[in-house]
């Protein structure tokens, strides 16, 4: 879907949160990882996490690597994964951070997004490539309805080894900025923008006005719900923030055994909702 | 494993070529298709083409996407394949150009590198999330004897618009060149910069003496034997170079139906390799 859907599912829950679904194996309670093989272990939790926390979310955010990591089954997890989200009217952000040569590009955007794909309503992509790696995503989003996050300034401590480097008197991540605005000119390129970094976020609102921001790094990563306010525009909109151990390892904070983790999950949604809407809020005031 | 078994297999063989295992359904003769599932038929042409070429090329490198845009059974394909490749003696390069913040870049590592892998020998990695995303790579690369290639100059037309953005005075692809000679400390880190960029190459392998260089873009793209040879360190050596479509398509230049594709991919394999042997003398004398 374009990015229309993910801004009603935002503004009808009232909550900016898109919940990563990230389940390494040890994140996974032991009472359902016993006598589960991997693959059905992961989607259980999924299943379970999005039964807990769907009426309060409007979008899911499952980070490829941890289901590559266990081969074919855990591809089959994502897979159903998806499919779940889906029908529990969740928006699918896949985050897979792709970027290739135009024909490979070309074949990843049928592999997320074709008529044989689980259904995602989005991806994240990489553009060192420059256009021919993001374009054919872009097309593609077209041509489904979905839509594309381009890679601007990422969370992670090294981000500014490259996107940091001064280019004639502006940052990479400003010229990357710039890039993703053509690529916006249909509404379908949205821009990766981590908490970590408050400074360039707010800065990256001022270029682009309305492009649609997913902000990772709240919570584990270190990042502030008034850092992530930076990222909201004038309307305290078309901002979407990921948070994933902080919601689905909530039941781990206390050394407890897991089997209340859906209310604990519950709980730390609505903490981290109501912790954003104030600080969003209190911005726009 | 390390390059010193890729440099191997390259002297052995005579040969600096790779065949790029990228086998869209329309590039399998029909006769091998036939009464064959997606899966089965990318595996079988896969396996074919490997049993043509084996004994004259050192490596193979198959393209991630164009088995992930065919759902699990082009994974299953994937995965069977590098397993074959390996059991030929090949060297496997795995195209994945995957880069993500650290405790990710530790979950695709051990997805490709790990003890459940297929058992590819070498991956490649997007460096736009600076260190924290390849380093990862690195780590795994050098716990189970594998090796990265990190993207640097790509072949595509578009790569200009990031890669050759002016840093101060060099162009970023020349800053990441120096971080990648960092990233390179164990010798596990080379770079891939396309032979459709001859001055650049020829400016890489300046400053890059000792890396080990992957060269797309030669045939199809446009990238000739001697723009190839520019790659090459002082002994002529360190530099694989790709071709995909040139070799597994070879059987569709002159319309025919496909029985004879071995034949085809044996004599275009023989004809890159005398192509690239003579233009490194040349470069050499």
């Amino acid at each position: 879907m374009s990015f229309s859907l993910l801004a009603e599912l935002i503004r009808k829950k009232n909550n900016p949160t898109v919940m990563g679904l990230d389940p390494k194996l040890e994140y996974i309670p032991p009472h359902i990882r016993e006598g589960r093989g991997v693959g059905e272990a992961l989607f259980e939790y999924n299943r379970a996490l999005i039964d807990a926390a769907a009426d309060l979310i409007p979008a899911v955010k499952p980070q490829s690597a941890f289901y590559e990591m266990y081969g074919l089954q855990g591809l089959q997890a994502l897979d159903k994964t998806i499919r779940y989200a889906k029908s529990a009217g969740l928006y699918v952000i896949l985050d897979v951070k792709r970027g290739d040569i135009g024909s490979t590009a070309e074949a990843y955007a049928e592999a997320f997004f074709g008529s044989d794909s689980a259904g995602a309503d989005c991806v994240t992509v990489n553009p060192y490539l420059g256009s021919d790696g993001v374009l054919p995503f872009i097309k593609a989003a077209e041509k489904y309805d979905k839509a594309v996050f381009a890679l601007v300034k990422t969370s992670n401590p090294s981000s500014g080894e490259l996107q940091d480097i001064d280019c004639g008197g502006e940052p990479l991540y400003m010229r990357v900025a710039k890039l993703t605005a053509k690529w916006n000119s249909t509404g379908r390129c949205g821009i990766v923008a981590g908490a970590t970094y408050p400074a360039q976020l707010a800065e990256l609102r001022r270029e682009l006005p309305s492009s649609f921001f997913l902000v990772p790094g709240y919570g584990a990563q270190g990042g502030k719900a008034k850092d992530v306010a930076l990222a909201c525009d004038e309307s305290g909109g078309r901002v979407i923030v990921n948070s994933s151990r902080g919601l689905i390892c909530a039941w781990m904070a206390d050394g407890g055994d897991g089997r209340d983790f859906a209310d604990r999950t519950r709980a730390a949604v609505i903490a981290m909702r109501d912790d954003l809407n104030s600080a969003i809020k209190n911005k726009a005031n």
